[in-house]
């Protein structure tokens, strides 16, 4: 946890950028795995966090706009609670970390909602994400969970997006750690790809050393030699001589929730063929180029189109895409191969505040999402600000289910040379991303590197 | 998975169980983590499991016991699902997999339980226990948050638990493979519990061991030089010399969802002290002597009684305990140092089927629960049946916050030694755990043994 002075802080800045009404922060509850009692690893909702700091389940808070008041509800535990759970600090000791001396039973959150909706105040609350939680506004609210979505303060979201979108030195420092630990598991991974494991084994160990050093992965591990599917959770497969694989893979703390992503992607065995270094080289050309682009004021799409037009570049030149590429990236025709977005902001959540809705983190009135397939799936357009932390992760895929529908549709024949793709369509995929700082002047890439040259893999595969 | 026809035998038996009406299984949707699309580990209803045995979110069953029809619900693919997660078996080959022909889109598990409810047939549900299906029952059938638990079909928990109490053999055959995981998982901790090391690193490295070679952790991990407090999940103190480490740690596979639960309490550093010795011993002797007693027709609350009696014999002998320890146990007395019950049902859930009511699956008419502090909390209580699996699991604690309690209100002051007892007020606590099955002349102790005597903790703590 920080300071209380940096919750403080947090919530006077909230109460600037907001007139009148109350907000309301449910902290999130335990969540179920497979009876009541038996629970996931207790996530704490992100928001909460930012403003109240606790990490306990059972917790809520109120910012009044009116009277400047700020609340935070719990109960304090009785004897049963010591037996299970030891020794817990008192509510009104809680508050006294997070700067907070008006501290109450959690029955008190919704007497306070109660009293404003009686008063007729507005009563700011942001998308709910979780079942239990829109049970909870259902409750206390009186909306019914399929309303929830669209009643939520847009008000709210915006300043919320606003103060969280811009990370301070102390949350920085949080981010880097973070990225520390996603290099002992990237290099452990490395270390361990060799054929005949299978991905199980290498997927379980890393997120055994988020466990142990940091926290919970940061999202569920991608681990593949399947690397053409994009979020592949499946891990059964065996690893085999000419394979690539793919990690995706973070980590957060344990108490801050500041969070890393990274992905490398290395070939089996630990040395690059010819094909896989020809592909590997443009993606790693592109994740290079975007993050030399990477400065404020910048559009995150220009960067996105500036890693689009290197991939489309590097393909043509392998004889895999013809034509004008410049026309290529503007049709959409390199999303065959690099079908999402080059990155996303990054912070508590790794995805981050994409529960508060996507186009109000990464767009705005001046950059509208696009519709075109692959950059459609950008989650970040508008133009960069010294303090964002974003992702940049190009990538390159050969996904036979989607080059053959294009190839039946004769979909872009004028800039795709099919009968070379064919040849691929046994490839993989490959995914190269770095966390990366807006400064004042540029850009800075996180924590400790991680190999990402051909030269630096196979070097560190060799031990 | 199973064959396919292990499945159409289970809903097979439970349609001989119920006469009419039908009975529905939402399965488990995806949980999300801090924000819709990160989510947890995906974790199949235990239920919807052992009758579906498919283990994707947003599938749902139905069993209907007058027409006998038997039908699985959820939706197709399409190629975005392909880009992000790879190609996937159609719902038609899904329900083959598992014995069932008649398959269709979610939106018919709605449809159907809409015609049932218009035509006034009795609709079966088993309590929800997420606040997701707590939404899809409140949609689906009408029937408010609040009301669902007591709306709950009796006749179905009961048919449930009647099933699944009996474990076949190719069930008790993955419990045995979780158990030999165990084994690695809590031989790893006892090797790397030195003094220096903080909690945190042990439990992170076992929790990896179980994601490496079995799948998740059947419960969040507890591991914890503070033995005392019975599920401790705080994993930041430092192990040093003269603690005792207890860890209580178990995974369950990643595909059946059969788990192991086992714990053991090593000495730090690895030599037991005299005072550790010594209520070690004791705990081991409770242990042993109630695995040894298990026998099909035996009251599990006869087994518990008898490790309870075992504690005080032994805490008497060390001069912690004091007068008759048979009228000891009788008054609860012993539940100052042994406050939790001996064990419980295991299988899908750890504790099996808790979410359908722990006095269904433990208790019975012969034999409820009892209302005496310590033995209150005993799970199971029921005559042990051949095919049971269950926990033994005997513990001594020093809580300080209930001794204080105890001694200030003068509590069975014939019984306990007060002035002793504050002597071991900084001990910490032993619990010793081991997976049993009830076979049809006595038990077995299931899976590879793991390390339990004095002797062997030290052995393979020395290498």
């Amino acid at each position: 946890m920080f300071a209380p002075g940096t919750y403080a802080g947090r919530r006077e800045a909230l109460r600037r950028e907001i007139k009148s009404g109350i907000a309301v922060f449910p902290g999130n509850t335990e969540a179920a795995f497979n009876y009541p009692a038996n629970t996931y690893h207790f996530r704490q909702d992100s928001t909460f966090s930012y403003f109240f700091g606790l990490n306990q389940p059972d917790l809520a808070g109120i910012i009044d706009f009116d009277s400047g008041a700020e609340l935070l509800f719990g109960n304090d535990v009785d004897m049963d609670d010591i037996i299970w759970m030891g020794p817990q600090p008192s509510m009104a000791d809680r508050g006294k970390l997070v700067g907070i001396d008006r501290t109450a039973p959690l029955q008190g959150f919704g007497d306070y909602i109660a009293e404003a909706l009686n008063k007729g105040r507005k009563v700011h609350f942001l998308p709910p994400y979780r079942g239990e939680t829109r049970i909870q506004l259902w409750t206390l609210l009186g909306i019914p969970v399929a309303e929830q979505k669209a009643a939520a303060s847009v008000e709210l979201i915006k300043a919320v997006v606003k103060l969280r979108s811009i990370k301070s030195a102390e949350e920085i420092a949080e981010i880097e750690k973070m990225v520390d630990v996603a290099y002992l598991m990237h290099t452990t991974a490395m270390k361990m790809a060799h054929p005949g494991i299978v991905e199980q084994e290498i997927a379980g160990t890393i997120e055994g050393i988020a466990l142990a050093n940091a926290g919970p992965v940061s999202f569920p591990v991608i681990l593949s030699v399947n690397g053409q599917t994009l979020h592949n959770h499946y891990h059964g497969n065996t690893l085999s001589e000419g394979r690539m694989m793919v990690v995706d893979a973070g980590c957060e703390s344990e108490e801050s929730l500041y969070s890393s992503d990274i992905t490398r992607t290395v070939p089996v065995g630990g040395k690059f063929n010819e094909r896989q270094r020809g592909i590997y080289e443009i993606v790693l050309n592109a994740n290079l180029k975007a993050i030399a682009a990477i400065k404020p004021g910048i559009p995150y799409r220009e960067v996105h189109l500036l890693a689009a037009k290197t991939i489309a570049d590097g393909l043509k030149a392998l004889g895999l895409m013809k034509g004008d590429t410049q026309a290529a990236v503007e049709a959409g025709a390199h999303a065959l191969f690099f079908p999402h977005g080059l990155g996303h902001m990054m912070g508590m959540d790794v995805h981050d505040m994409e529960n508060l809705g996507e186009n109000y983190v990464g767009y705005d009135e001046e950059i509208t999402r696009a519709s075109q397939f692959g950059t459609a799936f950008l989650r970040l357009g508008r133009r960069l600000q010294p303090g964002f932390v974003l992702t940049v992760e190009p990538g390159i895929y050969f996904i036979p289910a989607l080059i053959d529908q294009w190839k039946a549709e004769g979909k872009f024949t004028e800039f795709i040379n099919y009968e070379k793709v064919e040849t691929y369509k046994d490839f993989g995929g490959i995914r190269i991303e770095d966390d990366v700082l807006v400064t004042e002047t540029g850009n800075r890439v996180l924590g400790r590197p991680i190999p990402k040259t051909v030269a630096e893999i196979e070097a560190i595969m060799k031990k």
